[in-house]
């Protein structure tokens, strides 16, 4: 590297943490925390009150609904993180051992570990640019040359598995185009199950996400745009796969006055109603957060304007994000200071990050197939998201 | 049935609810409630407080800390709920999927379905009316006819499978015959992985039980002696195995500065701070707790000493029992007047159950191999547990 070019590195990062710290009013800041200015105090300690802080509870009962309301979800199973909502919502959708799932390589590898603890494996798809989820046309030229129908089931030619489901993912919240992937799974026999982890507060062409495919999944981890502690949900339209995702995550009781019977391998992965009051106090906030997050955007835009090679990611064109993480993204000409930018922010106590690693590289995962993943291989290494509280403005 | 039976099963029925409601000064009860009569509060408005509500953060690092000083313990993990610490407990002692673990029929359905989520098969083997945990001596004579030596494994001559693991279980509390069944695993190349769930509290010759075998579980679901509204934690002196299960349990995420490796399919499995908060304050009570529960006993022992046909199940000689759920044991005689009590009692607010319907007679463990169990079989039919709430005396 020559002199010049080391000062370019230096200046195009320094240039980015200035315009961070001016944007936030403030010389650090953690990527993500919660904000508990509601009725978090009150409703824990209401709970705490009712001694009724486990796996039963008006809270729990209340957040189901709160989320319905919110999301329109017909019907909402609240768990014990986003994970395991994944987890019950594949096994609800029929995945059995040895199918395949269709998930990005784009994605947190919660999505990915899911599908393995379903004990079938992840098949991995390229993303676009433009919403940075699954990208639908060419998945379908994919699946056209990849795959085969047999019996009315979608077959991988290669290993001659079934393929089950396809896994879109609202990276950051922002929504993907999820009326052609519904196009796609139709034509090609394939079910789909939205992991909106990211994305409470998202809308695509006015309805919410992860209530598109046959199940969708939020998670309220204390990173997310509203959280429980640790918690997940599951969203359906469907009563009889509703009433099986709950049977299913409380050890699959039958109900009796008092006999133990249970007709099926159930889980423990019901959110208990602790972590539930925090949840409605938290919902009850969301309308507040978002509106911050989407200001956080704005400023963050206006301050990153006339830096040179760089962009702050926008909602894609029909869809309302709810903005979780902002990201900045590198054109290729300065895709090289990414590492650069990382360590600049981050030493000055600004917590930025990269994307994921990419899943299929991942040492659990390098076995499963996957798609040419030319997009996701290039956003890979030009993305940095910023500190995204909604505390922050 | 005649005029007489009916009268006298009315009888012992009605006696058994007078007994109960005399012994603890009410009409109604619950089986099991917790009480927060400490810190739970405050600590939880502290974890509120310091915004860190998730899988970081003082809370439940100081919770595993106090488990390891109360249990002695070398290691402590803290994750969401019981099932999936002996789930994590069962992969840590390299369980593998078609591998078989023997656990007693007589136990809640979560130890069966923690092996079934390794993919491996519960082997069901038969308890023993003194301490209502699995028989070391009936084991070892099942095991060695239905075993045998293969390359240093014990393999079940039926299956041909490996057999991997005992789990004794510490039904209401009340320790296993702890040293008998170390020798047994030790003669039959088995490792042991304690479920103890329900005995936080409980001493085998001075010694806490979960901390006998290769390692240990314990549960804090809202119906233990302590609560976190939902969790478990894994015990265990291996430091190697403990390190592995926090890896494992917070999605095998390699610690780096920024990059997101993750070198194992991972587990979104940590117990959140804010059951930690509660958790903390909780143990600070549990001596008080113990206290009670012993109390408890005492009282309902002299209340029903002259009820004939029936006894209150008393600790194991050399054990020290947190007597988490008391128990009624029905002389032969009187074991089909089962029903009648729980209808009798429950019928006047007093929640009591039946012991859990056995496990190899479930629909989903019943291809599952077993052995003889005759001891399992009549217990079935004779225990009830009473309301066992600390709060009670």
């Amino acid at each position: 590297m020559t002199n010049d070019e080391k000062m370019c590195k230096m200046s195009l990062a320094h240039e980015i943490t200035s315009a961070i710290q001016d944007t936030i009013g403030r010389k650090s800041a953690v990527l993500h925390e919660p904000k508990f200015s509601g009725n978090e105090s009150k409703y824990v300690q209401e709970c705490l009150d009712s001694t009724f802080v486990s796996s039963v509870g008006k809270f729990v009962d209340n957040f189901e609904k709160d989320l319905a309301d919110y999301t329109g979800a017909k019907h909402v199973v609240a768990v014990t993180n986003g994970t395991v909502a994944l987890h019950m919502a594949l096994l609800m959708a029929g995945v059995e051992s040895e199918d395949e799932v269709l998930v990005p390589a784009l994605t947190f590898v919660a999505t990915a570990n899911s599908v393995k603890h379903c004990g079938a494996v992840p098949h991995f798809v390229d993303s676009e640019e433009s919403t940075l989820g699954i990208n639908p046309d060419s998945l379908r030229e994919y699946l056209r040359t990849a795959t085969e129908q047999r019996s009315s089931y979608c077959v991988n030619r290669c290993t001659g598995k079934r393929i089950r489901a396809i896994v879109p993912v609202h990276i950051f919240g922002h929504p993907c185009r999820l009326e052609e992937l519904l196009l796609v799974a139709k034509d090609f026999n394939l079910v789909i199950i939205e992991d909106a982890a990211e994305s409470l507060g998202s809308f695509y062409q006015g309805q919410h996400t992860g209530t598109f495919g046959l199940l969708g999944t939020l998670s309220f981890n204390g990173n997310k745009t509203i959280t429980t502690g640790g918690g997940g949900a599951i969203l359906t339209d469907n009563s009889e796969l509703a009433k099986r995702a709950k049977h299913l995550t409380t050890t699959a009781k039958i109900v009796h006055r008092w006999e133990y019977i249970h007709d099926e391998v159930g889980y423990n992965y019901r959110m208990p109603n602790i972590n539930a009051a925090l949840g409605c106090a938290q919902l009850e906030q969301l309308p507040e957060f978002l509106a911050s997050k989407r200001r956080l955007f704005e400023r963050y835009q206006e301050a990153l304007r006339d830096i040179a090679g760089i962009s702050l990611f926008t909602e894609p064109e029909g869809s309302q994000s709810n903005y979780w993480l902002q990201a900045l993204l590198l054109d290729d000409s300065v895709a090289n200071q990414r590492d650069s930018i990382l360590e600049a922010t981050n030493s000055a106590g600004l917590m930025t990050r990269p994307l994921w690693t990419l899943l299929h590289k991942l040492t659990p995962f390098q076995g499963c197939p996957h798609a040419p993943l030319p997009v996701a291989e290039s956003l890979e290494k030009r993305i940095i998201n910023l500190p995204s509280s909604a505390g922050l403005v």
